[in-house]
């Protein structure tokens, strides 16, 4: 598999990550340590709150797309980690047996000022799960990627 | 315990989350499941990346950001969930054996117009590396609280 890099990733451009299936076992075990609000972990609890059934963390949801993304696109790479993002969001919750569909699509690319071998690349994520097209995780973040030809300013080194 | 509802998260109040110690093996077992690049997973590739060493996925950090959150603040209280955030950000890399110190801070409070039994708070959240203060996980993030005495416009029900 070719390596990606910076330039590959035009804005426009969109990749399918894949889908996944959300184990039950998995998704209350994750809930236990991370986040074990009883709606999570309990489901009689589920059943009562605002989501009507033993729903997911949202940080499990954001680990399960983080996995597609390593899977079908980061592994192989150049990336180089993420700053962070300005939009994560849970429009609607996640049950076991959910199948997820997840995505990424490039907003924008810069080369960074300060590291001219690095360049700056806005995503979008998004999962949706696949019986009803519903959309249950978005996010917006920067990815950090290797340029494949580094851009420069200077001049090239003289012959000797 | 009394239940923390929404009229007790007051703009400008902060709250300690208390400490926790990044175990290494879980910091690890937690990238391979979800974040398995080479830098959060391989102690080589760890110290050839821009983190000098090998580093916890930026999704392990806000989960222990989070399970502090619900031990010190969501247990008891009347929350019911969160449908997202518009800031998240790892400034500085997190290590294993890093002790890591969590608050959260009310920035914002309201009731919610469409379902006046509960509140939306705008919160941040934050962890500092213990042994030098460092910033290495932040966040800014709406969450949804019952209300202790719902608001309401209705006149009270008359006598019969």
């Amino acid at each position: 598999m070719p390596e990606i890099h910076f330039e590959d990733l035009t804005p426009g451009s969109t990749f399918d990550l894949g889908s996944t299936v959300v184990d039950r076992d998995e998704m209350v075990a994750f809930a236990e340590r991370f986040d074990p609000q009883p709606f999570h972990v309990d489901p009689e609890a589920g059943k009562r709150s605002v989501f009507g059934e033993l729903a997911a963390s949202g940080w499990f949801t954001a680990g399960l797309w983080m996995r597609a993304y390593v899977d079908n696109l980061l592994r192989g790479s150049s990336a180089l980690g993420s700053p962070g993002g300005d939009d994560i969001a849970w429009p609607a919750p996640v049950f076991a047996g959910d199948e997820l569909r997840a995505t990424i699509e490039v907003l924008d690319a810069r080369v960074s000022r300060s590291r001219p071998e690095m360049g700056l690349i806005t995503l979008r994520g998004t999962m949706h799960r696949v019986s009803d097209g519903v959309l249950v995780y978005r996010s917006r973040f920067t990815g950090m990627f290797g340029l494949r030809e580094p851009a420069t300013d200077q001049p090239a080194a003289r012959e000797p």
